[in-house]
């Protein structure tokens, strides 16, 4: 399969969510939800990776997501590495593998690898030695599972651990979103109540990823009692591709307001992966509002990347 | 006012020497200077920040400011994260409070921020949870905290903590220089004896910045009997743009040269926030020479960092 | 002579290994290599530069060469600072030995710098400050020391300590290699039995580069019988140069295949600085094959630089 499980069924690199058995996936949630509280300054962690080496090895950048696990890395005392890729010997015709298979040969035991490309993590993890672990920190449109993680474990603090009680609402441009796709793997695996996916059919994609999946591009209706809506971050290129016929025919159609909010359940909450574009799909008295968990996403991000760390490399 | 102080008069953040409390900024030196004989190298300081997260945000690229207080905060044992905000998410649209609010919820605790714009350090510093630092690198022309005090402890390393006997002579183009700004809040808030600006009148702030100055465009004049000479450095955009006729020119009229430093007190410092361009704000001989304090700022540098990371943070 | 060596013949920097005396080389390569198996995660040297502020100063950038001395300083316990040169001040004129300087004056206790120009790096040295420790990671085409050593601890855990009884064949572009100059110097050092250098003309040096070495163009006669070859990096830029015909002409006179490795002695091992040109100086099959110390290459670096670094400012 994914290559991500050994024998006896353990997690030995992080590549997807997609088919992870319930039990793993909760086992992490758990865990990271204990973090959760410790993530902000606790030193008593420090101990967990002292003396491993860790490094973010960035074929696309992303300051946000290293930020996240730079973090997460020192807090467990890890030796930490950046390798922005895109700038380093890869630019003078090195292979990705040899990339990897050198910095291996320094000692580093742990890789956090974002990659333009899908599936460009998996391959690596398989080229790499027993012991090396491998955490996709995303690749191409096709998964982003330690974001799939912190958006679960968010879900669960506001509503419980019962998925299968709750409706929840994924919005925007998920045929080009790895955020998305690791989203439905998690919420799919934990047997979430209701799941429904709103965007123009422009920005929908085709195949399975939508299986099991109410799927409309009326967003009052689709928001209608739902107990959480997730919203995606809509590529401004998307217009120039001629995917959207306008910024604000989008934000019209499918941008989260106030009003619009109040067709979801009282107590629904809204997410965003970020970066937002604020006014486009979604406005600043929603992003700031009472509902809003987009800050607590991000803090979440920390204590998953943490419970992450210390299951695969402590 | 500036925000920065709390209620009881507590430094919350650093955000500007302008109207600084005399007994504040004093306490800073002193401690600064305390540290200034441990900075380099000594390891009793590693838990003052041990499991606190200090991020550089540097929205305008700043090498030599951003190692000065990595350096600090490394010495006092907090994790450190570079967030060049130059070439993040910022280019995706994102706001500078986003930004922020983002690297907060990660569980930063501390702030060392650069700025391009008047003010952004301090509109940051009123978006921020409390409890949140934000220590000023310089934002546009307004200020740079550190640097202020990193100049009032050389001179006071020099001159005694008397700086009512002092006559400061400051060269240069005062008028797009943070440097000057700084110097001359903390000049004016010691009550300093004697404050002189020398520059051509297109490189002199006009309003309220030379206030209580002695201000002219001669400089063996302005050299006469002063005990510390702060050179500015000239940005070589300002013969672009029309303010000064040459580099010849500059040189010949405002060049600080041995031989004119003559006119000085005979044990005059002088002073340089670096990087120096040599050979036209000021030779080799005398940036090389046994009165300049060009190094032991730097040095100074570290130790003031430090003092503001333990004040704040501690 | 080089001026890393103090008046009691102790190494107070690595400029080169061109006239590095034989027992010092020797005691280096002695303590790399019992470091060698410690090098991947040990956390008993964690004190050695505890307290030690070390600088990657680099001019010209290297992400593999910064990132392998940065695990080393690591483990060792320094703080680390990263200053990219080619980005940063430099640009805005300052001179490479005030940046020097003004680190030195932060703190900064060993400074490892890479530089484009032959000649930099000892330059740098004759201007830091006693007890400022310089480490050249590559100058030019003139030095790159630590890859040397590390070629020399690869050797020797093959085919043992004596150096008299090796063949040893070096084969590329050995004019603008720093890699080959500081390979001969140490094989030379070690007292080498036999020296190859095979090339096109095009790519061979004159002077007294390759005094004491057996010289020529005919790979399969070259490789006759050697206990070791070692590829050089083809950059492509030699094509434009018009230094080589095509990549393709090289590939077929001097890259190393796996029928061609037979004329080796059987035994013999193949090393590369990295990064491969795959396809080009080396094919997949050896590059990878059992003869092929690439990784190990690598990891020896990691130990390398510890012994150095150790060796210098522990």
């Amino acid at each position: 399969m994914s290559g991500q499980l050994d024998d006896a069924g353990k997690l030995k690199h992080l590549l997807t969510l997609e088919g992870m058995p319930r039990s793993v996936l909760e086992a992490l949630l758990k865990r990271a939800d204990a973090l959760a509280t410790h993530a902000h300054g606790g030193n008593g962690m420090r101990g967990v990776l002292h003396g491993k080496a860790v490094c973010t090895l960035f074929f696309e950048a992303s300051t946000r997501t290293r930020c996240s696990f730079s973090l997460a890395a020192q807090r467990l005392g890890a030796d930490l590495l950046n390798f922005d890729a895109s700038t380093a010997s890869t630019t003078k015709g090195e292979t990705d593998v040899d990339t990897l298979k050198t910095l291996e040969a320094m000692g580093v035991h742990g890789f956090i690898v974002r990659h333009k490309m899908d599936g460009a993590v998996a391959a690596l993890a398989r080229a790499a030695l027993p012991g090396t672990v491998l955490i996709n920190a995303g690749d191409g449109r096709s998964n982003h599972p330690t974001q799939g993680l912190l958006d679960m474990l968010t879900l669960q603090q506001a509503k419980g651990p019962d998925f299968s009680a709750m409706k929840v609402l994924i919005v925007g441009d998920v045929k080009h979103s790895r955020v998305a796709r690791s989203d439905l793997h998690a919420l799919h695996a934990l047997r979430t109540g209701e799941v429904r996916v709103c965007g123009p059919a422009s920005l929908l994609p085709g195949g399975d990823t939508l299986r099991g999946c109410m799927v409309g591009d009326d967003l009052d209706a689709m928001l209608d009692g739902v107990d959480a809506v997730m919203m995606l971050r809509l590529q401004r290129e998307r217009m120039v591709e001629g995917l959207i016929t306008s910024l604000e025919d989008y934000h019209r159609d499918f941008g989260l307001t106030k009003a619009r909010l109040q067709h979801a359940a009282p107590d629904a909450i809204v997410m965003h992966p970020g970066p937002m574009n604020r006014g486009i799909e979604i406005t600043d008295d929603v992003a700031d509002g009472p509902q809003s968990r987009v800050l607590q996403q991000v803090a979440n991000g920390v204590a998953v990347r943490m419970a992450v760390l210390e299951t695969l490399l402590g």
